[in-house]
């Protein structure tokens, strides 16, 4: 499953342009850096087109939207769609507000995405315009079985043509007909902030450096998790926490992604996922 | 003093919405988590109202203000004020421009404050529309009379009804009629941006767990200058000292704090502070 | 070369205003602060002026550029004119976009700048309008002999007035008759985001402590550098490197850079880069 895809970026260095919120974007630049990409953060309408059209991949973020950025959204994803540059969704806090669901929404009609990454809330939100978030973060209360979240991305994934990335303390990524489940990470990244857009942009590196296939998602979803548990070991609290995390991924290759990584192909009934590795 | 503040923010992980500055935004959602709460950063009209009903606490920091911004802050401390959601407001740099001096009058006017927290020349200019700030930076070089300082801390908090929180070398927590002053914290505070916002964004979490009184402002400083005293102690320059501040801070518990604070209420004269803890 | 730089920046404490964006602008903020001078970072069009005028310096940077900051970026470079604050550019990424480069070139025509820092390809494309920049990372594919580019420094120096620093693998920076390259710096400081921001306020800090000397301009790169090296040493990844530099930023002086600076004056002929220091 983990084959060269970490080894493709380092080589490729894919530029990925970032339109995403201004509260984690410097852990996303520092990531893509950390990963081998070349990232471009911008959001002024006047130019994403432009970088869209220079660049190998787009991340498209709703962290702190206003409606000049959902604008430059919108165009630079209709630009990468029409130049085959793969978008990767981060639907931030679906479901909290107005804004964010309609964003969500527009963005899901007037763009095809290659990849929507979220937690079970803003996926749900997303599919079904139905829930309500609790703010930005996942919802740990929420205990919908695996079976039904699974069953929901493929769904979605039938619908939208879009791989579907939902991560919390398992993550499913899922096509319409193949369903993986990862059991990579570690609870104190949910204690920062940014692991989320964090992962987002580094599927955008994962994708951009190739396509955006089922693997390709797998692979960075369980990169990060890895990363976070690696990171976890040493830090004594969240400060240090976030600069392990990047030096893990910064040190990540194929070799001990292919030997960390948790992934098990879900085949239906939550007894599949005893083990892993 | 201390009782169970910080285990209360940790078990309720109340939700807190900041419309803050894009310098230190990432610094307050990470402090936010460190100490137990659940973080919001958003500053759309079109959203902070919905946000800010959905949030425990509201913290505006005018850091980097704007026409957009500065409306957002107005409706969603209108809501909160509606619904009782405790507003912390920081006016950092005010008096160094028109703009921020206009603004954190207009939010005065405009948003019933539950606590103001600034250094002296912010807070002073803020209660009395004198004075002159040097950037955003506390003006050391003033030595203004502890008492002078408690003097007006009541009267602005009379004015308000707001605790007021002056913080500098020493700092100064007050209501009209009952003020403490705080020992702690540590120079190389002063040596990274945005102490003074994570601070504010910390009284935050305090108040948004429980209520917006004076002892929570109280553990809120004395645990923010706790932390920077445990970061001071092993960090080798201002790199390392930021990431130390969070561990701190997200190792930070009640019995830690108890033992820690140095507080002493404010009974006139300067010589009552020659002891503390 | 180096005198006491530092020590002038330490005892001074200039106040150095950035218009500039927001992926990197904390750490600017924190470099500035490590250095010992008093940031304040702000771009609304209505305060910009009055912050100039309390300024000892002002960087402008085009990172994250749109409309309103842009025309907050002209105000405040005249003003600063006006007042004789000298003016710092970064024309991040100019070239990538239509909108960079007719940024940067409006700003070149509109302000006058006391120093140009940008990497070859920004530099290039603010000097002949020409060339396509890869996003906005220098291109290392590129091998201009030193030769030529220095001439180009001179040249665009004596156009411009301003002291012009080409950095990259090693670092050029002149006027239009003398010319030095700086030899310190890590590759790994290309695996973060900033170094090239965080070095164009470092240069703010350093002109505005003193004047906008070459002297000066050769000081700023190299501490950087050296700063750059000393964190290399140490660091495991590069969520660790980000803090090791501002550490060794916030511990350098005068001795330890003169001691470290690999400096020369450049002559004419590759040749005369074999010896450094």
């Amino acid at each position: 499953m983990i084959t060269d895809q970490i080894a493709e970026i380092r080589s490729r260095k894919p530029l990925v342009l970032n339109i995403t919120n201004y509260v984690t974007v410097n852990d996303c630049a520092n990531i893509l850096l950390a990963i081998g990409a070349s990232p471009i953060m911008a959001d002024d309408e006047q130019e994403v087109e432009e970088l869209a059209a220079l660049s190998q991949g787009l991340v498209i973020n709703i962290g702190t939207l206003n409606r000049r950025t959902l604008r430059s959204m919108v165009l630079a994803g209709k630009k990468a769609n029409e130049l085959g540059v793969p978008v990767v969704l981060d639907p931030v806090g679906n479901g909290a507000t107005r804004l964010r669901t309609e964003a969500a929404n527009l963005l899901l009609k007037e763009v095809r995405c290659a990849v929507i990454r979220g937690n079970v809330s803003e996926i749900r939100m997303a599919y079904a315009g139905s829930g309500r978030t609790k703010g930005v973060d996942a919802d740990d209360g929420e205990a919908i079985p695996l079976a039904n979240l699974v069953r929901m991305a493929r769904s979605f994934s039938a619908e939208t043509g879009a791989v579907i990335a939902i991560t919390g303390g398992k993550d499913i990524v899922s096509t319409a007909d193949k369903s993986y489940v990862i059991a990579n990470g570690h609870e104190k990244m949910a204690r920062i902030t940014g692991s989320g857009c964090m992962l987002t942009a580094l599927v955008g590196a994962f994708c951009a450096a190739g396509c955006a296939d089922l693997d390709r998602v797998v692979a960075a979803v369980a990169a990060m998790g890895l990363a976070g548990e690696i990171a976890a070991k040493e830090c004594r609290g969240t400060g240090g926490f976030r600069a392990l995390l990047l030096d893990a991924i910064s040190n990540m290759d194929d070799k001990r992604l292919g030997e960390g990584i948790k992934v098990e192909e879900f085949k239906g009934g939550d007894e599949a996922l005893s083990g892993h590795r």
